[in-house]
């Protein structure tokens, strides 16, 4: 059951996956792990690997040393977010060029390309908000189900005193998880929130001594893998954010009813097998080739 | 004023009418009120007469016996959901075919039809959780307005353990009620939640000693009778769920100039009468004949 | 800095700039500051002023006397609402006739008109509820970002005991608020709520007394104000807004884009530049001339 695996092919992080759980460590200690082109090109690699790496069953996202992401980094010549100066981006070409290199490269907010990683990422996703989190390292742990903190964590939507908005998609999630009001006043004053007022907010779901913060963050893990398919988990979590967001119910009866479908003709006929005679449950569906054909859905 | 009622052709319910609410009870006390694709057919029925009977002004739903309702009824032979084995549905099969025998009988999620109807309910619905309410007994509160629960009552999204997915569209209504963070941690876990849980959660409103819930219930919905306009209540309950989940504001504005044109010059005409006159309102409007003629936008 | 203005030709309003902070004071006291067509109409100029006008940065709105505003006045010959007779409108009205001036003079409700002219403001709103705030009085508030509340305050979705429904926007607007369970209870009962149920509920964020109301609303705008960029901010509003409506992040991230883009290489290039210097920063983009050209999207 223990693997012990450490990928050491990332410059910016630090990728281990210990019975079940997969830490990535953002992996900048110096440089208090802010942020680069680099970090997000790595972070979307490392959500996309945990997606359909079977041995991985929650991702757990921390930060080396006493930081957990003190933002973007600003010391980079030109325009610090690495855009293209002198192109006139409009609406139309970020909905029909997206992956164009002049739009990609040039025009799209890196932190959103790691925001969308991480909402399409099929393990439930931890936040282990170890010390300062701030600009994208406060907005990149929103698409993360739960954020864990230590007492020692500072979270700051910044932008508003830096003269520009906030970014990574943390305009869709941040009003799902504190409320319209509480966003607005935290993005407009743009100050750093201390870890009772995150948590006092609903940004964080409860604090923790320093060091028994990753421990409280293993222990919630755990308890999302022992006896869990991974195929209903990861189903479960996109269904979650996807459905919610649709105009009427109707659309979430459409998905479910997939979904019921095929997983009871799964993991739902050992789940229930196991049921009926008080044993524990022995899924074998895998995210990496068992999601049902209709999945991903809306893309 | 007094009507008392009680419907006696439903196999697993009881459906009983006096001054004015309707109790629903699900009534398979023998079998914990566990779920069947009779009593999902029997909930339709019933929340669709509801929607039209005068006499209903506000539904509480609670359980015989010591349950709510245990989940579905695992004991069933063949595919414990009522599912057609050896299908492919796809997605465009359920946008296209809803209605279609092979997809309504083989396919469509059954709680997923329960929750439609009662989304689709022109009365206010209360949910008095008197014990344990587990699966679809818990995933059938949710588009029930406002949950009250026993001190006994055991809610459990257990989807996870059984290999299957949370049902009954309660991936649209659950964030809704108790954010997308404990939505997702609560049908990650799929532990049983106590009372408090549910209570500190928000997904009930409050608790009582076992004796004291209906009487709760019913003094609760006392509130959305006297004095309330049946048609108002109906149209506002509809605005709620359907302006709230449209992308711009603007598409409440629609509905909101529709509906307050109709009622303006109907109940409204009453009702501002008797408010400059001092005394107590007495309208006449019925959601059996007088719903204006835009309703039900968004069909 | 400071300038200080009152534009004195509303009938209905009062509209005061000091240091930055537009008082927007709804100024019929005799009549406890009930709606009017009027008021309607003034209001809707206000906060399109308030959007160009630069030396504007915050609004505050609040009532002149002892209420913030009793209501719709009922005291109107014919509709009390100022709805044309006899007409017949459709959702299809609604949606292509918008402007039509049957449809906008006879059928628009026009507290929605207000509300959306809230909505599309480009400053930050914050609501000093000063007493009663009742039917439009309270849905008026719900497009305002943030509600202070004296302890003198009493809210109240009252249209239920007046046969007609809520209004204004208010079914887009106070499920985000307060959540669906507790919108729908409150518009169900209709009754007018305390100050410590509001803040309960979520409704207002703080409560003052009567004398404090004013100076907290000014304090906590302040807060909006200095070392801001007023067109990162005016873009943040409406990001929240728009972006957390829509069915899926990745229309979160077109906008983000563009809006990180555009400031990147305006006020953010002072922004990133006073950071690294240690330098309080002197932004010059307006919301008048500098909102970047995408601006607005989704119109």
């Amino acid at each position: 059951m223990r693997d012990d695996r450490s990928v050491s092919d990332y410059e910016t992080l630090d990728y281990s996956v210990v019975d079940g759980i997969c830490t990535l460590t953002l992996n900048r200690p110096e440089q208090l792990n802010s942020f680069t082109v680099t970090m997000a090109n790595e972070l979307v690699d490392a959500f996309t690997r945990a997606s359909t790496d079977d041995e991985t069953r929650v991702v757990v996202v921390t930060g080396a040393g006493r930081a957990f992401c003190a933002g973007m980094d600003l010391t980079k010549e030109g325009n610090v977010f690495g855009l293209t100066p002198g192109l006139a981006p409009t609406v139309q070409d970020l909905t029909e060029r997206l992956d164009d290199p002049v739009i990609f490269e040039g025009v799209r907010d890196t932190g959103g390309r790691v925001s969308l990683a991480i909402y399409a990422c099929t393990k439930p996703v931890i936040a282990a908000i170890n010390g300062a989190a701030v600009g994208i390292g406060a907005t990149m742990t929103l698409p993360m189900d739960i954020r864990l903190a230590s007492t020692k964590a500072r979270i700051g939507f910044v932008f508003g005193r830096l003269g520009i908005v906030p970014e990574a998609t943390s305009s869709w999630f941040l009003p799902r998880i504190v409320g319209i009001s509480r966003a607005l006043e935290w993005t407009y004053a743009a100050d750093i929130l201390s870890p009772d007022e995150a948590l006092a907010g609903g940004l964080v779901r409860s604090l923790h001594e320093p060091d028994q913060l990753l421990p409280a963050a293993y222990a919630l893990a755990r308890t999302f893998i022992d006896g869990r398919s991974p195929v209903g988990i990861a189903l479960t979590r996109q269904m979650m954010y996807r459905n919610s967001a649709q105009p009427h119910p109707i659309e979430a009866h459409r998905i479910d009813s997939l979904a019921m479908y095929y997983t009871s003709f799964a993991d739902g006929e050992e789940g229930v097998r196991a049921f009926l005679e008080k044993r524990d449950t022995e899924f074998t569906g895998r995210t990496s080739s068992d999601m049902p054909p209709f999945y991903p859905w809306q893309e």
